[in-house]
């Protein structure tokens, strides 16, 4: 049995199209909620679709795989392209009004080679917030990152929008972003969606073998272990991580024993402030802080958080 | 005898009471025209929001003078604020709705030091066509327009703006900003104002003695040239330079002899690519040219330019 919104769901491909079909909602004064995606669509970003549909009459979701988010050596190629499969689960959902699928050459109109000297045109820097945890190992990630959402943000105009808690540090960015350039569109954050084994849901897990996923759920445990230690009062940075540390010592030398063909390899864990996201030295009582971590399985990074005392 | 536009002229001072007053509009669905300012207004503004009122029903002006796009050592403080005169000037012209004076900690929650290391915050940088000419001299003065033109376009959300050719590469970088950011705006560039000498209006003229001011003209003088020699077909950019180097060269000299107690000093002449402005070394047929420069007049620098073949 379908719905009316499933019916009627409309594919976007292009910024006047968007636009002109945006149009209706001005003059009628009906609020839009917007999803930005780059699809490879699982619970987590349905959850995000449907808080969307409680807050707004109208849904948007765009699917755009933003090639300035990633660097020369990174997956862009080969991160999961599955529209179709997205587009069918989107339906299934009953509620999403719009799927906007803009093409590269239409959001970069200068083009957008990946080394970027060769980079021209417009891009935008939340400077104090991009640069440590994921900004170490990807210095451009978040220059990306904001860039093409102030970009969909000017195309959509929507009024709400709505991140996913397990980019912690996205949602710091993208809350600055928001803050500062003063968009006038309220922010939402939607918890991280698990798998049954506590893993973090995220397209990049496509990469992994079942016994992968089993083991890559040690960064859940680590940053468990951590906001645990925190919850009994341990308040010294260095015990803290160290039980986390553990954790993953023991899942990679289990992996290794094992011969089971791939490597774990933390990256790191973090306890941090909310604000700032600078490493917390001391966790002052009554301050929160972020549990966050990257882990790479085999070639695979994933990364996770956990709040404590905070939100996002 | 005041009109009704001169009696109502709405001033407002902070965000969210331009935002409520803006959503009226929306509402109505009315055209805003959009004349950002920082004061100090002469001819060549009041022309830009004749020019704004040919085009919306309703036209917005905003006075701010933007931190981020001074340099540590230059001229922040001393810049000219003239605020209830420029408001006389504006309500002459019984054609502006509102004039929107925000506060620098309003425009930049996040701060602004002049300093770029201790900047926290969101900037926006064009690539490509922020570091010559102008940039030269004044690294991050491109990265302050666009940041606060994106503030204020975010808050001020107009349907068309004005912007004055005087400021040729300003033109050039807010044109590449509402295009690569999809700012849904169109932009429009008002011609450069001129004293009867010649000399280009600007509220740093103000800085200038009636004396300096007479002397000044060499800049537009030396740019006439050059356009002059392009009309006439010359093509070599040396030949074409000479000329301008010449004039601005005779000035100088006769300013040093006449012991006027200041002095002229090039900082630079240009024939520059309208749309990449990289110099060019041979203007091929058929192809315009941006002709700018900016001179030294004591302390204080003025800019200028002439288009050949091509608008902004």
């Amino acid at each position: 049995m379908s719905s009316q919104k499933e019916q009627s769901i409309k594919i976007l491909e292009t910024i006047p199209s968007f636009r002109s079909w945006r149009q209706q909602f001005i003059k009628q004064d009906k609020q839009v909620a917007f999803v930005p995606t780059m699809g490879s669509l699982h619970e987590g970003h349905l959850n995000l679709v449907k808080q969307a549909s409680e807050h707004c009459p109208i849904v948007v979701v765009s699917i755009f795989v933003n090639p300035a988010q990633f660097g020369p050596n990174e997956d862009l190629d080969k991160y999961p392209r599955t529209l179709s499969h997205d587009l069918e689960l989107l339906r299934s959902l009953n509620c999403v009004d719009s799927v906007f699928l803009p093409k590269v050459k239409d959001i970069y109109p200068s083009g957008i080679p990946l080394e970027i000297e060769k980079q021209k045109g417009t891009f935008i820097e939340v400077k104090g917030i991009s640069h440590q945890l994921e900004g170490t190992t990807r210095p451009l990630f978040f220059r990306g990152v904001s860039t093409v959402v102030a970009k969909l943000f000017n195309i959509v105009q929507p009024n709400h929008t709505f991140f996913g808690q397990k980019d912690a540090q996205q949602c710091a960015v993208i809350r600055a972003l928001i803050s500062d350039l003063h968009f006038p569109i309220e922010m939402h954050v939607g918890a991280t969606k698990r798998e049954h084994n506590g893993l973090a849901m995220s397209s990049r897990n496509q990469y992994l073998t079942p016994e992968m996923r089993n083991y890559a759920t040690a960064l859940y445990n680590a940053l468990t272990t951590i906001k645990n230690g925190l919850g009994k009062g341990e308040r010294n940075r260095e015990i803290l991580l160290s039980k986390g540390y553990e954790i993953i010592e023991e899942a990679t030398k289990t992996v290794k024993e094992k011969n089971l063909g791939f490597e774990l390899k933390l990256d790191y864990l973090s306890v941090a402030d909310p604000t700032t996201l600078e490493e917390l030295q001391e966790i002052e009582e009554g301050k929160g802080a972020i549990i966050s971590g990257a882990l790479f399985v085999g070639t695979t990074r994933i990364i996770d958080n956990l709040l404590f005392n905070c939100t996002l």
